[in-house]
């Protein structure tokens, strides 16, 4: 069994979603929460509320391996800048506990957990609770953490079939 | 006297400078150096480098305080979001520490260290090094980090003189 810790980062709100795979490669949902930020009284204390809560959630949990949305464009540079501070945050949280991190793109999220790479949203949102066996609707954030760990695992169970080490084949400069 | 750390953050290479000030507001120089990220097998490994980097810098040196450059803007949302990045990995490695944290933007900068807020880089680096009397030519980074922590120092002698808490009146949300 492996447990996955998909992140969505946010700098307003960071969802994270847990899912363990047996061997055979399918998904149990663990855990999912979404880390408000909002509360801080500036931005290093936002980033620090990040750091803090992923770090008490891989103390509670104990994940294996890590799954990060990979970002390619935002919609302008000063929310590029903002999301880029706490994908760097949380990307150094995760790795600063020497836990494998892999990333992916938007749209090998959609077509791992919808089957087509220019699936909606809410799409995602529907598939990953249907796949997951949740009986309550999710918040977008947790579902994106969630699809993000959902991806990994459907990578690594392509990989291992292969006999090829998901690292090397999936890691990005 | 106050010790001070500066920090240029930067995806392949960041910036760090320190000085230490004392009661006058007079800046004397300690020790500058570029943290060079390239080497890192992956974007994760570089923020890894850089926060490994910081702490081993504020372990050796013991900075009270710390002082970056805000980023209003990049040159598009692709550097914004690198840039982000690495700001967000510094600023956590920062934070972790519970350190406090001022920013200032680059008009700020150029004001406090050439007396024009529209100063060329280039100008910015020769006032630094004739401030802090170093007779050897700073690269880019360098200059920038101890740049910031020179500004710092000013805003903090200002306030001191005029009784105002110099975190309070100089944070960003």
């Amino acid at each position: 069994m492996t447990r996955i810790l998909g992140i969505d980062p946010g700098s307003q709100r960071t969802g994270v979603g847990i899912i363990d795979i047996d061997a055979s490669g399918k998904a149990r949902h663990v855990h999912h929460c979404p880390l408000v930020l909002l509360g801080a009284a500036d931005f290093p204390q936002r980033l620090k509320l990040l750091v803090q809560g992923l770090h008490a959630l891989i103390e509670e949990y104990q994940p294996q391996e890590v799954a990060i949305e990979r970002v390619f464009m935002a919609k302008n540079a000063d929310s590029a800048l903002k999301l880029g501070q706490a994908r760097g945050a949380a990307l150094c949280a995760v790795v600063m506990r020497d836990l494998p991190v892999s990333e992916y793109a938007a749209t090998e999220i959609k077509l791992a957990v919808v089957g087509r790479g220019g699936a909606e949203k809410q799409q995602v949102q529907h598939m990953v609770g249907l796949m997951l066996n949740l009986h309550t609707k999710l918040q977008a954030d947790a579902a994106d953490a969630l699809a993000v760990a959902i991806t990994h695992a459907h990578v690594r169970a392509t990989a291992n079939r292969l006999g090829v080490d998901v690292r090397k084949a999936w890691s990005r400069k």
